[in-house]
């Protein structure tokens, strides 16, 4: 049987452009991108030029500003604890919000151990930051301003760059966890005015195991990673060189392809929302539609449990999530769902539906009748949409 | 013209068995481990299939022992400071040794900076710790003792087993860089005693991008990246999967093919020191050589000037290096060789010949009438040489 990916935002598979390079890299590429040899200097060429491509989807005129991590994860740790040990002379206070991706909350969680201390702005029930908020809850002492720019849960987006606005005016630092933006919206770190964004490959359809860290230029920041001179003195350790020239070729084409490739997420993300109510009833959609990723919706559908439709979604063809990939183990209700006001049982209801560039109105038409038929059959089985 | 890698000990070329299994990956793999869905399984199961693969290689009998990380300098850095900021309640003191690899002294030394002391014990003119030095060094504060397995520029194998012991008594905590070492020489964790053991991929023919750290069960540490539970909740971000199977085949072909690699890179090592004195006078050879890698011939040519000659190597088809790669921005004269005594000319004019399993007996033969050449008309132009 052939499995209908509808969970990108856990994985997307890698383009044909992107296996082909690496594959080829995997045939030919031999060289340490530090030795001085020959092959070492045409691997740190090619590390250069997936650079530029990344530089290019970000619209930073300064490749060097670019600096290659192992996942999203390591580029935020590396943002929120290499500005915090970096600037702990100016202060120890770091702004977030409530609906952070485990790797912001984490990095956060464990400065506090070592003296730093944290606000969290709300958000509201569309999981929207409020611009204000961050600007009061800016102090003396805050060195950091930390924001998702769009929330790998609900898919709404923030107000990035009236947030900029407000850390430049104030002299803090502002990083934005653009993980499941960049690559799949346009993000112009030109206009946004941040100083530190994280992306990922994968979102974009490179390889896993491959992010990234944009570090304005001036910007005092530690590595999380010390040891030999790679990535301009910021990242120590010889690079994932296979994985680097897959996410190159991927962020040229993210770039080339960005209006295609929107137009078509669109078209699907409308349709999808449209036919919903011929399927199922009493559910309601998270975030703020209007405003948000164009490759993913959260669907709340009362009385069954989230993770029993999607165990039989997945037996009848179609992946999907229940959460944040990267919260699987953790049992407790997401805390994004919880901030935007759900109930339990609604969160624990949640499906995430999240198709690609590749995905079909006809994939849509068939997940959407597999949802009917499983959630029919599962309310019958519920003593909670019996009783009602 | 084809390359004859004598540069090993930088970059090692990938298996046709590690680059098929890669391929393969490449081609069929696209969920994320963390997911419930079957994409998300199989990727999980794939990991942990390679995870068993290292611990054999290694002989820990608990695969989670092992966790994946993106380097050996990730690995480094994790179990440095990671053991630090978990135990900095016992103490704030560390030993190491003055020959260790940048990932080691770095970290340290950012330690430094949040009020942690290093004693750095010295090691003989063969580059050997003494492990009564280290014991006399460990003082009530001190919270690890980081000593390395071999060494990266003159191979120089370290009396591991018996530091092991010293630190068991005194109750001290004990990790190794072992990453020139696993996979290329027989590393046993149970007979050694290590409580913290790093590694890599690549020495061992498989991708860069890859490294490992095993932690002894009951080890205090903290993630130095943090996020979801991946790695059992010790390394957060999604997996290099296409890397780590590549790791998991590399792992296996190593424990397999242990003796018969050791064999012949024990006899390239030995016709290369007796055929040498017949290519070039006037050398030494750095390191214990009867107690060090295998593959691995620190030499070091007086009068002339070693990334000269590297280059002029370079340009015959041979990669050599004149240090570790980790360092090759930096401008100083590697710290290993003044501290095993050499005179800053003598340090300068070093080179690291690094042969792998695939090199033969006519490269050996074809490289020494090289540096034969090279090392005379070098010598021809050197005012020192001519003087003398």
């Amino acid at each position: 049987m052939t499995t209908i990916n509808l969970d990108h935002i856990s994985a997307s598979p890698l383009l044909p452009e992107v296996q082909e390079a690496m594959i080829t890299a995997i045939r030919e590429f031999q060289g340490n991108p530090s030795s001085q040899n020959q092959a070492g200097e045409n691997a740190a060429a090619v590390i250069e030029t997936a650079r530029e491509s990344v530089a290019g989807l970000l619209n930073s005129k300064v490749p060097r500003e670019v600096v290659f991590t192992s996942s999203g994860t390591e580029s935020v740790n590396q943002a929120i604890k290499g500005v915090a040990m970096a600037n702990r002379s100016k202060g120890n206070h770091i702004v977030t919000s409530s609906i952070e991706h485990s790797s912001v909350n984490r990095s956060i969680k464990r400065l506090m151990q070592q003296g730093f201390r944290t606000t969290a702005v709300s958000v509201d029930n569309m999981g929207r930051v409020d611009q204000e908020e961050v600007a009061k809850a800016i102090t003396d002492d805050t060195i950091l301003v930390s924001i998702m720019h769009s929330n790998n849960e609900i898919g709404t987006l923030q107000p990035i760059k009236e947030i900029a606005k407000i850390t430049k005016e104030k002299k803090v630092l502002f990083h934005t966890d653009a993980v499941d933006s960049v690559g799949v919206i346009p993000v112009d770190v030109q206009e946004l005015g941040v100083d530190l964004m994280s992306f990922a490959s994968n979102p974009y359809y490179g390889p896993t195991g491959v992010g990234g860290l944009y570090i304005r230029r001036g910007v005092s920041i530690w590595p999380i990673i010390d040891g030999g001179v790679q990535e301009n003195n910021r990242r120590a350790g010889t690079e994932n060189l296979i994985g680097i020239i897959g996410t190159g070729v991927a962020a040229d084409l993210a770039k080339a392809n960005m209006d295609k490739r929107l137009v078509h997420l669109k078209e699907l993300k409308d349709y999808f929302i449209s036919e919903l109510p011929n399927a199922i009833d009493e559910y309601y959609i998270n975030g703020d539609i209007d405003n948000s990723l164009p490759n993913l919706v959260s669907v709340s559908i009362k009385y069954i449990e989230g993770e029993s439709i999607m165990l039989m979604l997945d037996d009848e063809g179609y992946s999907v999530s229940t959460r944040s990939a990267c919260a699987t183990g953790s049992l407790r209700a997401s805390h994004v769902l919880m901030a935007i006001g759900l109930d339990h049982a609604d969160a624990q209801g949640t499906l995430l539906i999240s198709p690609g560039i590749s995905t079909t109105k006809e994939d849509i038409d068939g997940f959407l009748k597999a949802l009917a038929d499983i959630t029919r059959s599962l309310r019958d089985m519920s003593p909670l949409y019996n009783k009602k």
